[in-house]
C-alpha cells in the first residue's frame, strides 16, 4: 500500500465556484492521486478545470470543521494554477491532472506537482492534532461502523487531547464530539467532550 | 493543560558533544518548556550551554530510531545558537534558556524562540507517521503499562500503518515492533510487524 497524505483539497467549477474538502491523497512516485467517491463536486470540478491545490492546515479546526458543516475557510491565490489554496497552511502543493481513470464508483485523477511552497515552519507533531484527525475520519463512518467500537476508539483518542491539546485542538475535538453525540444515542456527551475549548 | 509539541531536541555539552533526543515541549505563550526527568544528559548540557534546537523530523524513522537505539542522525549548524539541529527536518526552532526551575525529579527549562525556519513544506498529515509516534511513546513505557493494553493499542495503530504508510514508515514501525516483541513475551512478532519495509 502506498503512502496516504491527508490534505485539504481545493478545486473550482467551470463557473469558478470553490470547493474545499479533506482528502487522503495516494502517493505514486512523485505524483498524487485523488480518488473521490461519486457523487462529489470534486469530480465535476476536475473534469472542468484539471488542477487542484492540496494544503496541510496549520489549524486542525479546518479538518474538524469540514466534517461538521464548517467549510467556509479563507483561501489564497495559488502561484501557478487557477485554483485557490487554503490560506492558513503549513505548506501546500499545486497539482495538474495528467491522467484520469474513469470508474462508475470512484474515478481517479493523477495529479502532478507543478509547485510546492512552505508558508510557516512545521515545528513538531502534536498528539491532539493527530487524535482530532482520527476522530474526524471516524465521524464520517459512524453509520458503517459498530457504535461501541467507535466510542471506544474516541475515548482512547480523547486521552491524547486531554494531555496535549491547546485551545484550538480542544475546540476542534468538541465539534466532532458533538457530532458523534448527535448521531449515536449510546454516546454520553459529558464523557466525550473536553474542557477548556 | 497546554499544548505539547513533539520534537527532536538537540543540546551540547560543555565540551561540545551533541545529544539528540525526542522531547514533548510544553507550550507557554510564545515560549516552550523542556522538562527532562533526571538523570538526563539534556539537563547537564542545558546547565552548561543554555540553548537548544527543536526540530520536526521529515522522516519518522528518526523518532522510531531514537527509541530503538538508533540515535546517530545527521545534524546541521543552527543559524543563531551554538547548538546543531536535526538536518532532515520540515522545520526547526532555536531556543535560548531564559528561566530554570530546579527540581530533584524533573527540572524545567523555559526556552525562548530566537529563530525558526522552514526547510521543506509540510504538505499533509500521514496517519502512519502518527501511529509510529504513538507506538514510539508506548515503547518507552512497556514496563509501566499493562502488556495486554499496550498490545491492543499497538494492534490498533498497526491498522493505520497497513493502510497509509510508505516504506520509511513501515521500516520505522517494524523497528518498534521488534523492540516490543523482545520486551513482551506475549507479543507475537508475526502479527505486529508489517510487510514491505
Amino acid at each position: 500500500m502506498p503512502l496516504i497524505l491527508e490534505t485539504i483539497v481545493t478545486t473550482v467549477s467551470a463557473h469558478g465556484a470553490l470547493h474545499l474538502v479533506p482528502f487522503g491523497l495516494i502517493r505514486d512516485g512523485e505524483d498524487f492521486w485523488v480518488a473521490p467517491f461519486r457523487p462529489s463536486p470534486t469530480i465535476a470540478n476536475l473534469e472542468a478545470v484539471p488542477f487542484f491545490a492540496a494544503a496541510a492546515p496549520a489549524d486542525v479546526r479546518v479538518i474538524a470543521g469540514c466534517v461538521t458543516g464548517r467549510r467556509d475557510w479563507p483561501t489564497a491565490a495559488s502561484r501557478t494554477i487557477p485554483v485557490p489554496r487554503l490560506a492558513d497552511a503549513y505548506g501546500h502543493m499545486e497539482l495538474q491532472v495528467v491522467e484520469v481513470r474513469d470508474d462508475p464508483v470512484r474515478p481517479r485523477f493523477r495529479g502532478r506537482v507543478v509547485h510546492d511552497e512552505a508558508h510557516r515552519p512545521f515545528l513538531g507533531h502534536n498528539r491532539a492534532v493527530n487524535a482530532v484527525l482520527e476522530a474526524a475520519i471516524l465521524s464520517t463512518r459512524l453509520h458503517r461502523l459498530n457504535a461501541e467500537t467507535v466510542l471506544a476508539e474516541l475515548h482512547h483518542h480523547r486521552i491524547a487531547v486531554e494531555k496535549t491539546a491547546g485551545p484550538a485542538e480542544r475546540e476542534a475535538w468538541n465539534w466532532i464530539a458533538a457530532k458523534v453525540v448527535a448521531a449515536l444515542p449510546q454516546a454520553a456527551a459529558a464523557s466525550l467532550a473536553v474542557d477548556g475549548a
